[in-house]
């Protein structure tokens, strides 16, 4: 696919198939995640492909509680939203739903985990939320989401998981040092999948010099 | 461009010609960033793109000091590195040394800003370095530097700057709430610019159900 084809086409598809992906399809995602900018080219990330029923089970049933708890924090949010993009908010929740009971079904769920020793946090000692150690990591998984839209693959990058990475240690077999931070269920869509997004307007998001300047 | 073509040749591009960019280009570029992904698809994140000369000086001599005070460090990591390795990090210390020297050519510097407020940050209460804030950034960041690629310019994804947020606050008008998290250069390059990039196998960064598993 053409990049700005790809890149405007990309939605979070939360409804998945079980049929299987083959493997060079899965190969071609992977190999994408890789080719992403690191700091110091140094590559703190590590993909765990989880296809065991079992183990993607376990994930669906550690998530589930946690996505019933962001539900209505975010209906509070959607009480300041405009009617069109509050019926766009309500659709993904719906769609957020199935995924919570639908998640095992994926037939990949992509577990991002990194490695804070491989990195350069600049902003580590910032008073205030840091999280420039993302942008080791969040570049590749940004890739492979693309990487899923040129195949034909849904995926939705999901972070809730990360609240049980104590319970995910044993069960992924994460060793010392190396720590969950992104969550991608991937694949074929029940339904038309990617297409027409919606996003603030560029003239909103970019300013000049200073902030708030046009 | 092909996605995987723009993806298995963007470079960290650090030498970079002062001469202008045309406005359409720059309104591309900065459009693809607005359609990544975002937590809740609140798009927590700004890009104030740096013109003025003055500015564009000012935050290179805020930078070359944390890159002089960087370099050093970066060498102690290169002793454990095989040959070709060493010398493609050496190569990019030389290319990082002409940035932060001539960091105020490039006729733009993206700085990205983000609201915390506007973030669900997942992993804020574990004991070990948060990233998940970056979840909502970065991917637009990727996307930025994957539209550069697209278009011929080049760019590099920097953080030191991060660390002089104070400083930063003044000078781009930072309102309250609001912090940086990525400096990204953006110009046309001086020598050949993007081209072919050095990774580790996906053999080695993909693991099946559980860490080091294959």
């Amino acid at each position: 696919m053409d990049l700005y084809d790809a890149m405007s086409t990309l939605r979070a598809v939360r409804r998945l198939r079980p049929d299987p992906i083959p493997e060079d399809v899965l190969e071609r995602v992977f190999t994408a995640a890789t080719w992403a900018p690191t700091g110091g080219n140094l590559q703190p990330w590590r993909i765990i492909a989880v296809r065991a029923p079992d183990t993607k089970q376990s994930l669906e049933d550690l998530y589930r509680p946690h996505w019933n708890t962001y539900v209505p924090r975010y209906h509070d949010k959607m009480a300041n939203m405009a009617p069109a993009q509050k019926a766009s908010s309500q659709r993904a929740l719906d769609a957020g739903d199935y995924l919570a009971t639908h998640m095992h079904e994926a037939p990949v769920i992509a577990v991002f985990c990194f490695n804070p020793d491989l990195m350069t946090i600049t902003d580590q000692a910032l008073p205030r939320p840091s999280v420039v150690g993302g942008g080791s990591v969040y570049p590749a998984v940004q890739n492979l989401l693309l990487a899923c839209r040129n195949e034909g693959l849904g995926c939705v990058l999901t972070t809730l998981l990360c609240i049980e990475e104590a319970q995910l240690r044993p069960l992924l077999g994460l060793p010392e040092g190396w720590y969950t931070c992104a969550f991608v269920p991937i694949g074929y869509p029940v339904g038309g999948g990617h297409g027409p997004i919606r996003r603030r307007p560029v003239s909103s998001m970019v300013f000049t010099d200073r902030f708030g300047a046009t």
